[in-house]
């Protein structure tokens, strides 16, 4: 499915949020940024206890990426108005905007002004990509969504933000497990790596007169994957581009991204370093790692890196994982250890922002083949269910624990 | 520089190439695809004994591919008439049409012709590349030069075909020396390479859970430049296009172009066995020649050939090839041994069609560090005023030879 963020359709699901939230009996909030909070009073008034996550999609995305976060956080609420539960301090549900960075094109922008880290009028000056004219907030206006309340965690603040998301990787389904109860995401940093060689004709020039920059490129990108293995790190190389671009002339120019993720920032940083090394040598034309075994050396090649993203390890928040740790332990009772998986996000959410300023964690579901940001993403009615159950003690939970503080 | 086919800037060099050889007493005649051809009477009618290349460029071409090739049978001509030389037979210059295949999209599409091999059709309907309206045969009649006589070996007979160019590589500078003797064209076939994976976010999914068909066609690429190391041949990847495309996603989808070149076309076989049966295995995973070794198995990714184009070796004439060794000889005395080299043509010129009907030979003279297709290509004076001395021997000789038998 598409419904990219302030279109047309993201309008109508923000329609449907609106009216379903408030049909429930709360009060909805709508923000600066169109962020939209929906909160279920308590018996005494306080910061909400927040479940949620977002509405938007990627251009050709799934069904469950996000939307599974707000629709089992509204369920949520339908559940506890079903069963009459009173809790202490207010629950709420956060619809966040444009998370997914495909049309405005930063990711968790909208969780990031709230948390304080992006600056608003960077935000509502981004403009859509694909050379049209729609910024943020002339989006924002046009679909009736650009709120009186400032985007603050300030304004709006949050006892604690708990996300059901599915984990859109293969684990939890290859292990047969139902909630993966996550402690934090994993660091990463994204960088360009531009391999400089000559251009000249393949025809007349002999390998040891080369400067063939996409055989140095295909040496660092075989390299950074061992180097990767080593450190029980990943990195990955999804752009590579290569000038000039004919099948008749070795390219002289390669620019390729790597992505380098860990647990730890001081993994990141060493497979940093160590590719750091071994591309210099890679490009300078040594035998590093065997990789010229059986080829004829060539001239040198030059590497440069730009460092385009640095995100550090994100820890979320003891109490918030006891919550989930604890509703899973009721719903599984002795499964619970073949059930459930400790497991750190390799990827960024909405959380990763709100861990900075309130209690903050993440529940996990299995998807199908560990599929996401596709039209065949799919996880079972059964395993949805689960979470939704899990996200609901979890909150009810922190409810509770803070009540007996 | 830039001189497109059949552009302006091409018709003005048109223009002077019949001015000029009209003024040394030549008649000219242009086929039916603009090729020129200008004819110095001899003693006796006959076929011409030709020399000639192209005057057409690369968009961001030089000044010696093809040209130098023209202007040094031009300048034959001039000596030939300073001299009061008369040849037995008529001796020729042919400025040949879209030899670079850069505005019309078939390389040394007007030789083709002539030799038969290609229809004029074919020909005369080629667009011109970028989207333009323009054709062949629109462009001949806008610049003047659609003639009205059949291009065709039969109608416009040549003795023999000599050409001499620059070797667009790097060798003759490397070994210091002036003239390169050219016994043939490499044979070369082109393929394009599917290498199909699954796509997959780079922060969730494990190194064993990826089929990574960017990693995959790494080792492919390094694969192939070892097995042709191991031939002595040549084998170059010059386009790589992937998809999705995002720093954040393992390319489920890479094609690549490979371009395997040698002497013999039994080489290039070989090695086209060799790449096809390696790359099926290290597609599935397999540790093929230590590609695997430090990383981590995924899952199997699959590959695809198509062939794009199957040339075979060329072998040119023997009777050309003495004549060329003989006019060096006698320039060079007892330095012929280390001033000349007998080379293979690492890539097609109108020779190539030539040779199919007539005997044909090349001669190369050294350029700068083998850049071509560039504005920096040069070659000395000197260099140049030796090539341009031994193709005028090459041809007077071919022309005795003739007399002779």
């Amino acid at each position: 499915m598409s419904r990219l963020s302030l279109s047309d359709t993201d309008k109508t699901a923000r329609d449907w949020f609106a009216e379903t939230t408030s049909a429930l009996g709360c009060k909805l909030i709508t923000d600066a940024m169109g962020n939209q909070f929906a909160v279920r009073p308590g018996l005494q008034d306080g910061p909400p206890t927040y479940a949620g996550s977002h509405l938007d999609t990627q251009p050709t995305g799934g069904r469950y990426d996000g939307i599974l976060g707000v629709t089992a956080a509204v369920e949520m609420l339908r559940v506890l108005n079903d069963n009459w539960v009173e809790t202490a301090y207010p629950v709420g549900v956060v619809n966040w905007t444009n998370e997914e960075g495909a049309r405005f094109p930063i990711s968790m922008v909208s969780s990031g002004v709230w948390a304080g880290e992006i600056p608003l009028s960077r935000a509502h000056n981004l403009r859509e990509v694909g050379g049209g004219s729609a910024t943020m907030k002339s989006e924002l206006e046009r679909v009736g969504y650009l709120g009186e309340t400032p985007c603050s965690h300030e304004v709006v603040p949050m006892a604690a933000h708990f996300e059901l998301h599915i984990e859109q990787g293969p684990i939890l389904e290859a292990e047969n497990r139902k909630i993966g109860i996550v402690q934090g995401v994993q660091a990463y940093r994204w960088f360009s790596i531009d391999v400089l060689g000559a251009d000249c004709h393949t025809g007349t020039t002999s390998f040891a007169h080369r400067a063939d920059a996409l055989l140095a490129a295909s040496k660092m990108i075989l390299h950074s994957h061992r180097a990767a293995t080593a450190a029980s790190a990943l990195a990955s190389t999804g752009i590579l581009t290569l000038r000039p671009g004919s099948t008749n002339t070795v390219p002289g120019s390669v620019r390729f991204s790597l992505d380098i993720r860990a647990s730890k920032d001081s993994t990141v940083e060493a497979v940093e370093a160590d590719c750091k090394a071994a591309f210099a040598r890679i490009a300078a034309g040594e035998d590093f790692g065997d990789l010229n075994a059986g080829g004829t050396s060539g001239r040198p090649c030059s590497v440069a890196w730009t460092t385009d993203s640095v995100s550090p390890a994100i820890n979320f928040h003891a109490d918030c994982i006891r919550c989930v740790t604890d509703a899973a332990g009721d719903l599984f009772g002795s499964e619970m250890g073949a059930l459930t998986k400790e497991m750190v996000s390799g990827s960024g959410h909405d959380s990763v922002y709100t861990s900075k300023r309130v209690p903050t964690t993440m529940l996990f579901v299995p998807c199908r083949d560990g599929v996401s940001h596709n039209p065949r993403e799919y996880s079972t009615p059964e395993d949805c269910a689960v979470g939704a159950q899990v996200l609901l003690g979890a909150v009810v939970r922190y409810d509770r624990m803070r009540a007996s503080m």
